[in-house]
């Protein structure tokens, strides 16, 4: 087989819509997330490696990172197209880039997440290298992602800012609350008027365990430093579900 | 300018998300809601209604009502083909109808809508006959849509069932809370296991009033007959912000 260049990095063309752009016509954080994993998702399935190929197999693809940096977030009705590859493949894991380019082809913004499979029997993590080694190992691209890679988030907040209770809205094919919808509930707890003055330059999420319909989910947050705080959820006020680090400019 | 039937319908192609649908794996209705909305907005760019054209005019569409019924719910990864046109323009109204069909071409849903033109500096509704009746009337397809016209909805509860603050993610471009998130919030007061048994069979929306970043939304549901909800969400617990009617099967 070859490949080249063009065959390894997937293109996909994308649309600022209406309802999915914020009070500022600017598109949210949590709709650029879903259009991130949705490039991931069909990237990886044009390969061979999709989610509807590995649950043959009993395996699944499972998000543990998220970094997403914003030079200028695309407009209301504004094209833009979405670049994704991967970048390395370990044993346990394997990292995936993303650039964001406007209209005009000018880089906008760059995430870099990280993957994990899993058997869906046990929910362990399989070994990349063993199962796919060989054919991943194609399609890695050594073209680095200009920002940092996602960072060690500690959140030391004693009293929840937030209590939310997971519904039908947030639940996924797996039962799971979607991890697009802890994105959307993160960006509900800062008031509209920092969002009016500011925007947000980086954006990390770090995915630690599964929630469920009807579960409570304690939101924990520490402004770190001015415009940056720290962020824990916590289901039933007890294990961490996610962390996420948000970082105003 | 020749008018022909292909001309006046506009087809739209989607593909069901894997965020985008629920714990069964079919589309959530918010999603479709949004997407129809999209289809209305592209439609009437094409023709030269689109907002952004009105804008210029300071004029803008404004969504009265939507009545959707769902025959078979697209699920994840399906692709689905969405049709619209303008079946009649009255003085103050206009009446959009939808089609869904599946990846067969097969009809698996419909969708009615009414929708306004306003004055955005007095927010007065305007005169379309005299503004672009001729122009619109071009567009005006003869072609019916089987469902039921949007109906009366009487919500009688006197004890909210629901409270919530719109919050960042609520608020679109205008500073109003979106039509599509008025959707999600009616379909998060149903429990997970009444849709796991059943599904959405038609759903309505009356959309009222705008409501804004920090009102209190006051949901009150009645169940009208087996499986039959009205709901009206009041703004800080006083004025009609929407009505709803929610039909299972």
């Amino acid at each position: 087989m070859e490949n080249n260049r063009i065959d390894k990095i997937g293109n996909y063309e994308m649309l600022a819509e209406p309802f999915h752009v914020d009070f500022n016509g600017e598109l949210t954080l949590g709709v650029l997330g879903n259009h991130l994993l949705n490039c991931a998702s069909f990237h990886s399935a044009d390969r061979g490696f999709g989610i509807a190929s590995l649950n043959e197999e009993d395996y699944t693809w499972v998000l543990s990172r998220l970094a997403i940096e914003i030079l200028e977030m695309p407009k209301e009705y504004e094209k833009f197209t979405i670049q994704t590859w991967v970048e390395n493949v370990y044993k346990l894991f394997t990292d995936r880039n993303f650039v964001i380019l406007n209209q005009n082809g000018k880089e906008v913004g760059y995430a870099r997440s990280i993957w994990a499979m899993i058997n869906m029997k046990d929910r362990k993590p399989a070994n990349l290298l063993e199962l796919h080694g060989d054919e991943i190992e194609n399609y890695i691209l050594n073209k680095s992602c200009p920002i940092d890679k996602p960072s060690r988030i500690k959140v030391e907040a004693t009293n929840p800012t937030e209590i939310l209770t997971a519904k039908y809205c947030d639940i996924d094919i797996n039962g799971h609350v979607n991890s697009i919808r802890y994105i959307e509930h993160i960006l509900d707890l800062f008031p509209k008027s920092l969002y009016e003055s500011k925007r947000i330059k980086r954006f990390e999420m770090a995915y630690v365990a599964e929630s469920y319909y009807g579960d409570q989910l304690f939101f924990y947050q520490n402004e770190i430093e001015d415009n940056h705080y720290n962020i824990e959820i916590k289901k039933d006020n007890q294990d961490t579900v996610c962390r996420s680090k948000v970082i105003f400019k």
